[in-house]
């Protein structure tokens, strides 16, 4: 059965637990839930985790190799300013969907700018924990080479 | 019933019938079809319309408010060139969602760059014909109040 | 008789009919009835256009040599991005006053560069409609000779 | 009655003194007895100073709070680089319409930026002398609330 | 018969009516004789098209696919600011020939750059008139094979 | 009889005796034919000369005003780097037709400056050994006053 | 009673023991012994951590939301380039005040950027280990509601 | 005794005056007062002076070699522009701890630069009032020769 | 009697008096004497002045236009952000030779910048109070006709 | 007997498993092997470590202070963006010699730019496994005081 | 026998002879026989050049095509400046090893950037005329096809 | 008895044979012969030489190291680009005076730049051949030690 890995950077842990009027009432576990009921629904299976620090995350993708066949990766704030991120996908060759809860082109210049989305299939951001389903989707839809139809 | 509209931008109007290793063998009719057949799906009704003009964007973006909940804007070039576009959504206040086939992000440094991004939902970018599909359910869970769960 | 042109771009047609807290509650019809009346009263006479097409924008310019002797020019959008519309005054050698309804320098970036301004006589921005009237004004000046005292 | 200063920085106590071929014949005591004119036209009384000093025009915007509804301010040079003059106009709280005889946008790229018109309603340039007069009657139609229409 | 076409951008209708001190007396109609004359001598056809509408511009290059070998393209303003006529000679691959009547890397910084100089063949630029000679001789020349040597 | 001076700057002497499938097997003596050809057809006489050395391109410029009316100048890799050029030619006053093999702004950011361009007549780059008939062309028909039509 | 967190980041482990003539004496034992001792003058409780790693000082501004009303953040070298660390503090929404043993601004022009500035209160750097006891006083204030008297 | 300067730029004389809810209602008044009751329980003296001329400022920090040890500098929009502050702070080589109400790093990008800070010892911004008791504080700790424990 | 003046901006007061090893041990008395014995020399008188003001500057310059030729002016720190300075020259049309006792160009970047250039005849900068005697010898040969021999 | 530290940074793990054709077959415990080898020639010990953490890096460049007479540093992608190692290097004030892999300065912009570079002995690129011997040696030759010759 | 050649660009002709605390008292001609000696123990053969002219370099990279297998470059500061020698590399596909005696990106900001490094096979810069040694071994460790094991 | 060096780069050899309403009629000859006057008044020796060769310019610097204690440095264009001039001053540690005949702050923005005035005592620009006088007299002053009084 195919596997992908849903992959969580900093401050996510909080999510649903702070500011729900702008981040939504759900909480990191609700949105692992909601990822792995997608999942059956595709009929794939699907890892879920999260880190504040970016080796651990760069140590998650290099072991995704041996057990999934591809990422949704929201690197949060590391996005903007990892490298290291963007060579473990490189060297991985791991598929990667670039997912983000809000739309980091409506926000900061700086967080304009991925150092993710040169080496991802692609980039989804803006539409809060529905993108977690969205990305799925296009993941599975890449992997079955439906993606380009 | 619920009416969006999905609106391409220029030399979209040649999708399929050119570099179908590149861009794959859809045209935008197939596009259309499958937005059209996505729509029943979810219940709602589609339009789906194509300029290689600028203006007649703008126009159609304007007349969109008497008919449509919301777009799918596949802009094209202009994406990364008008400002008319950005002040057409500002002005009609319509929930616009920003796909592109392509990774824009992957590209020329000047395609990084989008002006329909400040004032959209979100964007959805590199899954070719199958992103509009994501779109729709995007759009369609944001006017369903559901996509900020 | 002297004549001129006010001349309107993208989405000026939109206004009065959204966001009126924010643009005010004239429509642009309004604005022409006020601009005839102004010209009334300096006893000329003006023609009053708008497209949200950068192509007939250059048109509409062309064609105001034959019949006017100025343009006061709302570029809207177009004032940050067309070298097209900066190449037509400059090929007419038009006398033009660029206006803006809103104080394009007090907002984002990109709307402080303006590449009507090299070729303009002046430029008014930020008094919303009341700045047709002293555009009107200020071209009248120009073409009697009088504006530079 | 209301009142209103018209302001002016370095410079302006040469003009017409100098190469009227560019500036015009109008000597600073000129344009002082057309804005006193235009002001008795329109009902209102208007203070008018000069100065070279950036720390002196700081205080006059200070003492403007109490004589003054609102100030057109030509602030010559110190409009590209006058923080303080900017921070003045915040803290005082006075409309202020913000003035130049020449077209600053076509000049060096340096008088593009204007500190000034970030806190100002708005701007008026490239009109000579002639732009005093229009200068005030924004201002007017701004203090009179007529000004958004 | 091979077949060209040579396609003229925003206020190029304007040559030869305005200015002739600076661009010369030769009208557009003129340089359509030359142009015509031009190929006849080489033994190809030339088609001949001008439009102020990027939008029609793009239409235009589409539909030369149908009938011409390669375009000679005088893009004017657009060529500083057009991403989607770029595009449209990347998604029909037609060999292109930038052309410009007045030497572009002699005037404003802004037009140094070229969106078009990337997917074209090559630049003619600050010949006048006598460019569109040499533009379609440079075209045929790379039809023929014989553009290398 | 009109005499010009075809000039090539670093490197060009190699032309032809390596990587052929990119610069083609013309060699520098083969353009130097094809031009000496050129110029009996056109019935003037034509120098030809080369140097990898900044300065000596420099005397070069200077010699040429005792002996030719013009100059076609391939400056190579000094045309991203010379002022010293741009002054020789300012110097000098001759008329310079600006010629490169390849299409420099279709490369890197850096080759896309010229420090020719500003003190040339024009600019032909692209079309390969081809381009030094075209640029004869051109710098003749300048010469001959019929460059601008 | 009110408890405060004391956060060093990379490289403070190292205070004292090496370059005394820079850094002074004081060990970062002795630092936290000297916030002890003020915020026992305060009446306040004061945690004390240091982390060389991004994602544990992120834990950390986690953790503290439980037990801590506010941080004193020497962030170090991550001050320029952590975003996770700015999000961290947006997410738990702690007063933080921000804090350098040198003055920063003083130094390598890629040390005046500092990503925590815009999430925290205030800053204060340059004067060594009594920062410390100046930051604390400043949190306090803050957190008294006296801070802005 | 020792005596310190709190030397403030322009338009602190309308502290407390306006925009209480932004600025406290604190006079500039009531901060002179405040920083002399610090002064008398540090057993030190304090000037205190305010102008709004880069000049005066500039004579007034010349005078305090003869008088003060040190001064507190809340140089106001003056920070941002005035070399010749930075040049005064050197040629005296007396001192400085910089002062600012508002955190000047969360504000206008132009506000994050000083020319102040590369030649003072520190830097304190964001506490408003209260800043000035931590900066005079910081200052006789500097002076004391304690400040670098 | 032909007039100069030599005027001196912001902290040039100071010379001498402080850092000998640096500026050397002439104070501007010193400096003053050398210019009077220097242009009495060349049969000239020269006024001499200094203010910390830049307003006061400006006054200065417009001063000199009754009585003085042409000026020596060290406009010290203003040098890098005075427009008034720049405009004031313009406007009096008095021929300026700018001068600087140290090597602008060999400190911080932003002292490689000078309004007062543009406007000035010439530069004189690195040679300490030697300069002085320099830049009167500059200013007079140019007033003399000599200057460009 | 003198020993060295060779420390690798974040994927540098990877190496020799995936992608041979690029980075060769050379696995990083080949690698050690190597380094080992080379410093028993060299009569040396050598360290080797490797971790995917900043913080981590950070910390064995700590340790390394008590063991070791320098270091071999191949920072991988942390080169890039790491302020923290660049403040431990100085921090410990250990001779760095800085290793790449790949010819940093032949990839993207970013990969150009090194914190590293500003505070190491020297760098050496582009010369894959084999550039460990090379750094190894460089650092003994250093070490040894023969580096300078 | 394999030969590779060592160039050394301007001003290295001075080594040893002038500032030895800062380069060593090594001279070029002390370097030349290192560098044989170096070759001898690899069994090669060295040339050894120098010049102070780009276009000399220019001719020696050329003329190496027939001698040698490879260069070891000095550029010095042509490598900052010359796109003539960078292209001089692509033109002969030479294997070059840039060398630089100095730590480069340790000095000013326009050191850092090298036009030979995108067109060499790797970069060593920092050890001083040890380096030729690190070099001339890396090139014929390349050479060999050992370089990348 | 005291000898320097007079050196002129790129095509100051044309002085006085070409615009002459622009530079003047004096020769290169004639400057050189006013330079003999100008040191036979200070009783001082002056080689005088000039070359297009920034390769023989570099030597001619290099040679002075031998017969002069300074030289006066026209370095013409390769003052905006010439590293190899920069660093062949710095390596003979001979005092330079760096001359220009046009105000090279008041021209194009790249001749702002100057490579030489780093290393340079002082600048003198803009006073045309005159120019030679007063940057014979500020070396001698100089090197006399008189230069900084």
């Amino acid at each position: 059965m195919m596997s992908i890995l849903i992959l969580n950077g900093p401050n996510l842990n909080l999510l649903g637990t702070r500011q729900p009027e702008v981040y939504g009432h759900a909480t990191l576990a609700d949105i692992e839930a909601m990822c792995r009921e997608k999942a059956a629904t595709l009929g794939i299976e699907a890892g879920f985790a999260q880190s504040n620090s970016e080796g651990r995350l760069v140590d998650l993708i290099h072991e995704a190799r041996e057990r999934h066949s591809g990422v949704v990766l929201n690197a949060g704030a590391y996005t903007h300013t990892s490298v290291a991120l963007m060579d473990a996908i490189t060297a991985t060759q791991l598929p990667v969907v670039e997912l983000h809860l809000s739309n980091i082109h409506a926000r900061e210049e700086f967080r304009r700018h991925s150092y993710i989305a040169p080496v991802a299939i692609g980039q989804i951001c803006g539409f809060g924990a529905a993108g977690y389903g969205l990305a799925i989707e296009a993941l599975v839809g890449h992997l079955d080479g439906s993606g380009t139809t």
